[in-house]
Order: C-alpha cells, then sequence, then structure tokens
C-alpha cells in the first residue's frame, strides 16, 4: 500500500488534472456526453486498481439503518398489517403499487431541504433514477399521469431516506410507509373527518393505549403569523420553529424566534398565547370572535372548517380523541388545509422518549409518541399536470414501524409465544419404518386444505416429532403406529394438555381441523369435539 | 447548442484528457481515493453545465421497464398472493423480509455474467449499495449471517435488473419474486419432493390450464456429459446449450455445440440421444442399467435420487405431472442436485410465444410458458460463511408475473366484473339534507365491522348514488328516507335485482351483513334471508 500513498502521487496527480479545473469559462466547451465517458474511464481505472482502496474483507451485515425481518416479527408485521387493511377496506379503499424507484426529476423539488435524504441510483446509462422518498409523491404522479381525478386509495410499501437511522427506536432507512388518501372535489370536511375516524379506528383496534388526535389548519396557522405579525416571508420558518414545541418548552421555542429567526418579542409573545389553545368545537368558535384573529379571512377559513369538522366527528363517534390544538404544525410544504397527528400519551407504551437528541427528520414522525398524521394537500396533484390542474387530497399516513417496534416490544414482555406458522396438525410416527404412511396421510390433510407438517426423516423420533410441536405452538399431533395402522385408525393428541383419542380415522381429523383453528377439547367420552 | 458541438471542443478536451490514458504502468501511482474526488469535480462541472445535454422537459412517466399496479391489477394480485401464501403457510412455511438493498459485495460473484445487470446505488458516501437481483442470494447471507441450520420460509418480494423489458409478455425490471425454500440437513428427496408438490397445488388452484414439471438433476447432466466425452472445461458451456432445447430444434442446438463450442460431432449425436428421453421412475430405472451412463459416479447418484424422489412423489399424488426430462438444463451455476422447472401445456393460455427473438435472459423465466422453477443448491450458504460451514437448501421460486398476466387476460377476457374494494353496503339517501344520518348509519356500521360508504357529498343525487354501487360492484344499498326516519327504518336493496325491504332496522342490516359476504335473497315475506 505505501507505493500509493497520496504524498507519494500528488505532484503528478495535480499537473494531470488541474487544467480541467482552471480552465475558467473554456470548461463549457466539454459536451457532457465527454465527461460521462471520461468518468467511466476513471472509475474503471479505480476498479483495475481494486476498487475502495482494497477493502477487501468481508462484511455479513444489511446495509447501514436496514434490517431483516425475522419470522416472529414478521408475525407481527402480519398482524399489525391485517388490522390496517382491514380498516382500510372496511371504508371502501381500493389500493395501488408503485416502483420503488421513480425518474429522479419526478421528486426533485418536493421535499425542500430533506431532498439530500434521497437515495439515487448509480447512472449506468439510461434514465436518472431514485428511490422512494414517500408514498405521497408517487400518489400525486400517479392521479396525475393516469388523469385520475377522484380515488380513495391505500398504499402500503416500503420508502427510503439516507438519514441518521436511530434503529433502537424504530427509525429506519428503509421502512414502511402506510398511507390512505382520498382524492377528489368533495363537499368541505367529510373526507377530511373520515381520515381521523379511521386513525382513530386503527388505534383503538391495535390496542397500543390511549392516545390523542391533534389537529390544526395550515389556514389558521399561516393567519394567526399575519395577525401576530410575522412578516410574510419567515411563515416557514417561524412554522418549523413552532413545529418543536411539542419537544421544546415555549421558552426556547421563543427564543428561537427571536435570537435566531429575528421576530420581534412582541409578536413572538402574542403567538405564545395562541399555541397555547387547545380544545375542540368551542374554540373554533370563540376564535372566529377573537377580535385579531377574526381579522384573518385565511384563519377564519381554517376556523370554519374546523367547526364542520368536528360536527361530522361527532357524528363519527370518535371527540373524545380529537383535540384542536393550534401549536400543531407539520412540517411539510404540501399541506393546504387541515393537518392532524395522533400521539399516544400512556408514558411507557411508546418506545421513544429522548428523539430530540438524535436529530429528528424535519418532517412527520417527529414528535414523541407520534403515530400518525396526516393533513390536507391540494396543489401536489397540479404540479405533475402539464396544465396544473388540481385535484385536491386530503390523507393520512400511519406510523406503521413504531407500531411494530411497540408491538414486538409487547410480545417481548407478554408470556404468550408468538407463532411464526400456522400449523394446525403434526403428522408423526411412534415406530420406524412409517415414512411412507406419514406422507400418505400428511397428503390426505394438505388436499383436504389442512395446515400440515410432517419431519423430514425417515425415522424421527417420537420425542423430536413432539419437542418441534411444543416449540412452534402447534396444536395437534397425529400420531401413526403399527397397531394403528391395524386397526386403520390415528392417535390424535392434544399437544398442551397431552390428551389423547385413538378412535379417529382420518376423514375425522380433516372434519376436525376444517372447523376450527386451535381450539381443540375431548369430552367425557374420549370423543373429540370442537370448542368454537 | 451549437457552440458545445463535439467536433469543436474534440482537440482540447484530448489535450487535457489523454495524459491519464496513455500513462500505462505510472497510472497505478494514483490512489482509488484521488480519483473519486476527480469524478466528483467533474459531475459537479456536469450538474453545472445542466445535467444531461440540457434534456430539462418534465416527463410524467414510470422509470423504463417498471409499471404501476392500478386497483384492478391490485386485486388480482392480492387474489394470486392469498391462494399462493394460502399453500406455502399449509405446508408449515414462515416468512422473511430481506431489505431491497445488499452491500455491492454481497452480490459479488454470485450470478456469473448477469451481474451486469445489477442495479447500482450511486455512491453517496458510506456503504456501497446494490438493489437485490433475486431473493436467493439475501437468503442464503441471512442464513449465514444468523447462523440458522435450518428453515423453511418462503418470501415474496421485488427484485430488480437492469434487463432489456418485454413488458408486454409479463418481463420487467422491477418484478416480483415468489421464493419457498427448505433449508436443513434432512433425509434425501422429501424436502425436494415437497417443494415438487407445492408446485403442483399452486399451480392446480390457480387454474391456469394444464402443467408439467420437468425434473432432472445436476448430477444426471454432469454424468452425461462425462460419459459423452465433453471436456470438463466445457461442461457449463454446453450446459447452456442444451438448456435452449425448450426454445430451439435439436438441429440447431447440436450446430451450436459443434460449431460455436468446439464439440465433437459424435459427442454431440450422443448427447442428443440422451436429451431426447423423457419418462418417470422407469427412464430413472433403466438409465441406471446403461452400459454409457452407469459409468458415471454422479450420474448413477443423481438417478437415484430421481427414483426416490418419483416414489415420494406417488405419496404426495402429484406423478400425473411430474416428467423426468434430459433436456432440462438450468442456467444458474449454484444448483448442485435436483432442479425443476413448471411449464403450462395449453397452447393459448401462455401469453410468451416467441420470447426467444427478444433475447431472452440466460438463466430462470426463460423458457416458453414457464411458470416456476426451482432446485437444490447445497453450497451458496457456505460461500457466505467464514468458515464454510454448508447448509443444504432446496427450494421453488413461482414465476409470480407470468402468472399475473395470465389472470390479467384471462380477467379481461372473461365477463365478471373485477371488484376493486369490498365494500358491503352503501350508506345512501332519498332526499336533501339527510348528510347527519347517513354519517351516523355508516357509524354504525363501520364500527360492526361492516364494509360501509357513504358520498362525501351534502346532497348526493340518489341515481349518482345507486350509479356508484352497480360500477363498483357493491350489492347492498341502505336508503335513508324523511317516511324511513319517522317510521325508525332503513329500505334495504338489493342492487342487482333491485329487491327492496323496507322494514330494517340497523341492527338487522348488521346481521345481514355480519353473517355473508354478498349473497343476499329476499323470500316471500319481504324478509331479507341470507343464501350461503
Amino acid at each position: 500500500m505505501a507505493l500509493f500513498e497520496d504524498k507519494w502521487i500528488q505532484p503528478s496527480f495535480i499537473l494531470i488534472f488541474t487544467p480541467v479545473l482552471f480552465l475558467g469559462l473554456k470548461v463549457q466547451m466539454f459536451s457532457v456526453k465527454k465527461i460521462d465517458e471520461e468518468v467511466a474511464k476513471l472509475l474503471e481505472l479505480k476498479a483495475q486498481l481494486g476498487g475502495d482502496d482494497g477493502k477487501h474483507q468481508f462484511v455479513l451485515k444489511t446495509a447501514k439503518g436496514t434490517r431483516d425481518y425475522n419470522p416472529k416479527q414478521m408475525a407481527i408485521r402480519e398482524k399489525v398489517f391485517n388490522t390496517i387493511i382491514g380498516c382500510f377496506k372496511r371504508h371502501g379503499a381500493e389500493t395501488i403499487d408503485t416502483p420503488v424507484f421513480e425518474l429522479k426529476e419526478t421528486l426533485t423539488g418536493k421535499y425542500g431541504e430533506d431532498s439530500k435524504l434521497i437515495y439515487d441510483l448509480k447512472d449506468q446509462g439510461g434514465e436518472l433514477l431514485s428511490l422512494r422518498y414517500d408514498l405521497t409523491v408517487p400518489f400525486a404522479r400517479y392521479l396525475a399521469m393516469n388523469k385520475i381525478t377522484n380515488i380513495k386509495r391505500y398504499h402500503i410499501a416500503k420508502v427510503y431516506r439516507r438519514d441518521n437511522p436511530a434503529m433502537t427506536r424504530g427509525r429506519y432507512r428503509e421502512f414502511y410507509q402506510c398511507d390512505f388518501d382520498i382524492a377528489g372535489q368533495y363537499d368541505a370536511m367529510i373526507p377530511d373527518a373520515e381520515c381521523l375516524k379511521i386513525v382513530h379506528e386503527i388505534l383503538s383496534e391495535l390496542d397500543l393505549g390511549d392516545f390523542r388526535i391533534k389537529v390544526n389548519d395550515r389556514r389558521i396557522l399561516d393567519g394567526m403569523f399575519a395577525v401576530c405579525g410575522v412578516p410574510d416571508e419567515k411563515f416557514r420558518t417561524i412554522c418549523s420553529t413552532v413545529d418543536k414545541l411539542d419537544k421544546m418548552a415555549w421558552e426556547d421555542v421563543k427564543k428561537e424566534m427571536v435570537n435566531e429567526k429575528g421576530l420581534s418579542e412582541e409578536a413572538a409573545d402574542q403567538i405564545g398565547e395562541y399555541v397555547s389553545m387547545q380544545g375542540g368545537r368551542d374554540l373554533a368558535e370563540r376564535l372566529l370572535q377573537d377580535p385579531k384573529m377574526s381579522q384573518s379571512k385565511q384563519a377564519c377559513a381554517g376556523l370554519s372548517d374546523i367547526k364542520l369538522l368536528f360536527s361530522y366527528l361527532e357524528l363519527f363517534q370518535v371527540t373524545d380523541k380529537v383535540v384542536f390544538d393550534l401549536s400543531l404544525a407539520r412540517g411539510l410544504d404540501y399541506y393546504t388545509g387541515i393537518i392532524y397527528e395522533a400521539v399516544l400519551t400512556q408514558a411507557g407504551v411508546a418506545p421513544v422518549s429522548n428523539e430530540t437528541q438524535q436529530g429528528a427528520p424535519a418532517e412527520e414522525s417527529v414528535s414523541v409518541g407520534s403515530v400518525a398524521g396526516g393533513g390536507r394537500y391540494d396543489g401536489l396533484v397540479g404540479m405533475f399536470d402539464p396544465k396544473g390542474r388540481k385535484v385536491p387530497c386530503v390523507g393520512v399516513s400511519i406510523g406503521i414501524e413504531r407500531i411494530f417496534s411497540i408491538m414486538e416490544q409487547k410480545a417481548e414482555a407478554s408470556a404468550e409465544k408468538v407463532r411464526t406458522t400456522e400449523v394446525q396438525v403434526m403428522v408423526a410416527s411412534a415406530q420406524k419404518n412409517l415414512l411412507e404412511e406419514r406422507l400418505k396421510l400428511v397428503t390426505e390433510l394438505w388436499n383436504a386444505g389442512i395446515k400440515a407438517e410432517v419431519m423430514y426423516k425417515k425415522n424421527p423420533k417420537l420425542l423430536s416429532q413432539l419437542q418441534h410441536c411444543e416449540e412452534s405452538g402447534i396444536p395437534l399431533v397425529a400420531i401413526l403406529g403399527e397397531q394403528e395402522l391395524k386397526d386403520g385408525v390415528v392417535k390424535l393428541r392434544v399437544v398442551a394438555t397431552r390428551e389423547e383419542v385413538r378412535s379417529i380415522h382420518s376423514a375425522h381429523i380433516m372434519f376436525v381441523l376444517s372447523h376450527t383453528d386451535t381450539q381443540i377439547c375431548l369430552d367425557s367420552n374420549e370423543t373429540l369435539k370442537v370448542c368454537m
């Protein structure tokens, strides 16, 4: 390696390459194509030199910020997905899928300064591609491309961000998003209210502990900033400071506004008064009468919509968990109306207690215990339409990775074992040389739709077959022995209780197993009965 | 643009860059790090010049070789997945998931010359990453990394290949793979036979028309080559020529062997005799007696295993579709024993009739009508283990994209409409100003687990509400009117027949809907009854 040390080669290196860099204006004489060719030559040269400075040790790991899901995690994931998809389907949603990568330019200009977190694919000839950063921009691209003006869809898929991972807290570079959106020109607040109903249903059903759904409106925020004397050009930056209120004390937020963002102390104090307000429909009514707030048309439009929203939320029976909270200010630029965020309020359930110190990303999934968020974005689809035709949208994203983390922790803490298969019966033998009979019986069971297993050994020990049942939670074992074969019966044993019945024909096993999941018990006559 | 034309800049370009290329041995004096820096500078320069030769028009499309799935395609996809996953679960498989990208070096050296089709991620600092090319190598990496010596798992996920897409034939750059594998040291041919049983079950259940599963063994192929006088170093290349027999006539295959690969005419003719053989257990027995074939220990080991395999396949009741076919020679290097491939035999069902002309890839998914394939690969996991510990594996990959294509075509051809939602009932109103009542009723239904929809309009027309039901196949509509509200009842209408009952309370709707999917009929007393 000493031969290639930087010190030694530096001079000739500069000799060769510097002309390019000092050509100044003449530089423009190169065509991009030529540069590409030269880059290719240099990279080839690099490959000949043995790749990245001879780092050739083989590392057995997944890429930074990513993880495999093992069978147990997959079982939990499947359960969570089933609950969520069940809810989306109950509300009549269709689903779509989009490719994992998009043309780079499709993503350009949609994420502000977070664009630096986008994974680009290597230019291997052809189109420039990037991995999707969220599901919302691909959704908007899909709507514009197919000229779809109304749809209610969900999309569950992985997205990619070159972020600083905090994996113990459920923050990864590859992670699931789980989005439900309603696109279309409809009467105000009806779809918006349904999104909140959906969050309420999902969080209740997942049983994650108590939660609250904060709502606000981008127009109320903007109106509030205007009447408090925030200059127009500072709306966004002040808004992102307000967004930190769930992790910082008001005093610190104020300091940032005044000292870093140059807001007047008076304006900051006025904002401080408003953002401390929380309530329901009544608060919206009161603010509509507020001498200052009522001066902003925007704020009034937002407040009227909040009132309307709450009237629908009452009909949907979800007002117990929803709070109108003027401090809620979700970061994403594309929101135009109502915004909301659900947080878990029971300490100890949420695995995230000091997220702040890790440099959380500037937008969703920021706040402590946040497990869902969304809002209305009426302008995004128009950015993709050649004629700028708008398709109003409102949607919600379920913070599924955080929910996985919580569920995994709960599973760890619980005494109940997570099953990773759904096998109902193990076909076992008590003596040697019964492989054929085992394979025959398991075939009968499979053909009848029963979930069944057999060990891949000619002569497995009965003990190891029973052990496998206990380890993987198989509730029943069908045991073949020479006597049973002579009598044309099968012995069926309930693994948990070790109870057995002998007088069972394979057809009977099938009957028993097709009519139950795992609940089998024996009655006093030694006949199996099904307990539903 | 004229200013930057190649002609004009060529001379100065050469002046600057050629020294690098003519340095010869001295080239090794550059460190890779320096090259990286220069590449970065050049790319920055390229960006300043305006990216790829000023192509700035915004294109609304998905990346080449990829597609969105619309709700109808997703509904078909879900149905296919449910069938396949149902089968995997019936056989007791767990599932895992791995990240979409791996360290580049994890994929290096696993795919032979197909490696050029791997998508690399851009080097944005940090690890060098590539998109997964299949699910088998990540599976092997997962086993080695977690020191797992036995598992039965399925994995359904997208993989990526920078291939020449032939999308009308179901060939994409992003496509699903659907793998089932059994890893572990077991008695010969039992897991192998189960893989074939699974293919048989899935293809039967999907109802794609008649099919055949060809089996062969890598050891029989190698033994056959040896006894036919193929030099050792030509095994692989002759094998890949044999692999073309499902798309080329024997005469052309022979020509390639003799003229291009330099095999003697005599050797080619001997191979020709063997590869025309098809049969079952009997053929394996006959070949074990074959004076030439029996000289190869390898071939004998393979033939004995084929015999054993067929004995298990008989117990599994799948021999009707399985053929021992000596011309089957799957391309992937990592196979070490049994190999198999399922093909659809009914012309017209398979959407692929002249795949050959498109330059099919050198490995799986090649043959006409091929819908599944796999085999035994006992060496792959050992490539990842630091101590080279082997984990024997056998698996099968279902050609799910081709199956999607066929199912989509069938759906197109069929009169039956594909439903994209599962909504059971639409809550509608016959008069104006009944939004509140509609929202109340739909809430009751949602809370009872009924899949229900309501239009997002204050005063939708009854006709448009009914139209929506017809379009999206919603079987029932619950109609609210002033009279019904007074009487405390709901009118329930079967959309297809327009039959109605009036005397229904919402609890009754729930009862009806919780006990059926879509089958509702009216008996003579105007009472709804459920037809199961």
